[in-house]
């Protein structure tokens, strides 16, 4: 088997695994018990967090954990505009957000908030200038994605954190659930953002378990209210075992940053250089300010999802764009606002590169689209 | 070491932590996936959902995953209070009920929504008459719990169901959380019950994870927007691990509700005999109604939390009434709703059952009693 499906989902490390065994046998007290069980679990908790703070550049207490990105993202759309719907009632997400962004503001215009789309260029990058005309004087939060799940442009957070410097009644979110482990930190975790969204099925970790950022000085209104867990911001017994094994697969995965990253280039470099052989390949990731783990292509006039299920019968698993829109059959959204033509934009497929996926599955990988791109000639 | 604060959270069945970590190695593809990995995951899912649907007498459309019981609790009360507004902005909870309904509620008065704290008998149960009377024509939410999780006083819910037979504009939500493995499900899920919340941690299942069951006619709004999962009412990427180990839970749990129960009725009658022998102990929990897992009593004039730390040092890990509101070290809010006077509210402290928990257990936790109320005697 070779899955090149890791934007959709990254198998657990075994350690991962091991650590979440270990605490779920031993530590599963519950950490708001008062006894030494409780106690127990609530060292844990707080190592954890202090390991994932440390490996960020921030402090434990500006992170809180989630049941992952889904989840961060609603509580932060959500949570900003319930917390300062007195100031203002407008939103600026980029028309090229996860829909955990995108349907969480919408929905909010439900509620008389007002929503605006940023768009982006024809590359897949958050215009500057179209986002710089789109803030008002009652906007609140502006939310853009660090890396995006379909092409895997890098959005320009740091230019994007000097536009919003001299604005500081906005709240700068950034769902960061692609950037661990493919972007430096710095890239995406700038200074001037507030709020910022993780997962950890997203970087080895388990299936179900998340934490966001919020800077210490901003004020968030609790999606989950209740018992008072994560400084009365978000209540629920505290999922301690999903927690150790979340902080160590952000280790790992920031550990490893270096190697996986000048290897998965260098397969990029030979899947690009394949692609470009071929006459009716569309190429939709770029190479400058994309992250090399993500590439996606169209083979013309033949639907993502043949091509798709083509690779399925030799055992290697890619997917259409994003695997939260695949099963609706949707096309991907960030090629339609890139203006990418719907019937070009629906024969998009992505391959998402692993830790662990080497150079010998990529050749075996461009093998089979040899086949396939031959074998499809006769349908188009 | 003995446990009795198993309404806190109860150890994981190895078993459970074995489905756990098989499906997390094996299966470990995202549902949402076209190719088979996802298929495979997607099974599990519909088994898992199956499973527990028919362990429940419901639909296995009608079983929507969460992260736990204060997701449950505040899906449906935000929910519903978002969903029906334009119908009615008046909700009725009971006052006893958890925080994470309580707190949901009382959010909602922020959003323009009217509350009312159903009160309760000096015993610790819904007054059917009050509750009547607190209902209008602008009501659109009831909720009360099924078993209360600090002195566990059962709740009238087929009274309560009687109640509203005829008022089917009413939503009525029943925190089943603390009830599963302790009362028959008929005693919780009637006909009339249109939302129930459930957490896996409270019956040996993995923490992090619950359910809702939703009546299938009823609507309710999302409290997690985005991928579309869960009949795109609950998105995020689908623990199956975690859901797979939760249908095991239950399975186990249903299984050996018969024996359990049993044997802690057999506990609770001697821990109550013994209980009666000390004149400067009040009891809190009663028998006719109540479960067996949970007595609530207090030491005159000692506080709950001295009385805990006395038998942790015998290694009895018991609780002063919720974990929620332990470390706070608030007093118990069903007692003071049942007109228990702070001071002597002050006092109690719960000893929850388990699966596991045996007779031998109950004689030393006596014995230790015992000696702590010996003991506490000079500083009364």
């Amino acid at each position: 088997m070779i899955y090149l499906d890791n934007s959709a989902t990254t198998q657990p490390y075994p350690e991962v695994l091991h650590t979440y065994k270990e605490v779920s046998e031993k530590i599963w007290g519950n950490p708001s018990s008062l006894h030494r069980l409780g106690t127990q679990a609530t060292r844990i908790l707080d190592a954890s967090r202090k390991q994932i703070a440390d490996l960020l550049g921030k402090s434990p207490e500006e992170i809180f954990f989630t049941s992952g990105g889904t989840e961060g993202d609603n509580w932060v759309i959500k949570g900003v505009a319930f917390e300062k719907q007195a100031f203002g009632k407008h939103i600026i997400v980029s028309a090229i957000e996860h829909p955990a962004v995108k349907e969480s503001a919408l929905w909010l215009k439900t509620q008389g908030f007002e929503v605006d789309l940023a768009p982006v260029t024809k590359d897949g990058f958050v215009d500057l200038e179209a986002l710089e005309k789109l803030i008002r004087s009652d906007t609140i939060l502006v939310s853009i994605m660090a890396v995006n799940n379909e092409i895997g442009a890098i959005q320009p957070i740091p230019q994007i954190s000097k536009l919003l410097e001299d604005r500081p009644t906005i709240s700068f979110h950034v769902d960061a659930v692609q950037a661990v482990g493919k972007i430096p930190t710095e890239m995406y975790l700038t200074p001037r953002v507030d709020f910022a969204t993780f997962s950890s099925h997203k970087f080895h970790g388990p299936r179900g378990v998340g934490f966001i950022y919020k800077k210490a000085s901003k004020r968030l209104t609790p999606l989950l209210t209740g018992g008072g867990q994560e400084q009365d911001l978000r209540s629920t017994t505290e999922n301690v075992a999903g927690i150790a094994a979340t902080a160590k697969a952000l280790r790992m995965t920031m550990e490893r940053f270096e190697v996986v990253n000048n290897r998965q280039k260098a397969m990029k470099q030979v899947i690009l250089k394949a692609l470009a052989t071929y006459p009716d390949i569309t190429v939709f990731s770029g190479q400058e300010n994309f992250t090399d783990s993500i590439i996606t292509f169209g083979l013309k006039n033949v639907r993502g999802e043949v091509v798709v299920h083509a690779f399925e019968s030799h055992e290697i698993y890619i997917s259409t764009t994003s695997a939260c829109s695949s099963k609706a059959g949707k096309p991907a959204g960030t090629l339609l606002a890139m203006g990418v033509p719907q019937k070009l934009a629906q024969t998009a497929v992505r391959v998402s590169l692993g830790d662990d996926t080497d150079m010998s599955q990529i050749e075996h990988f461009l093998t089979i689209l040899g086949q396939i791109d031959h074998q499809t000639q006769k349908i188009r």
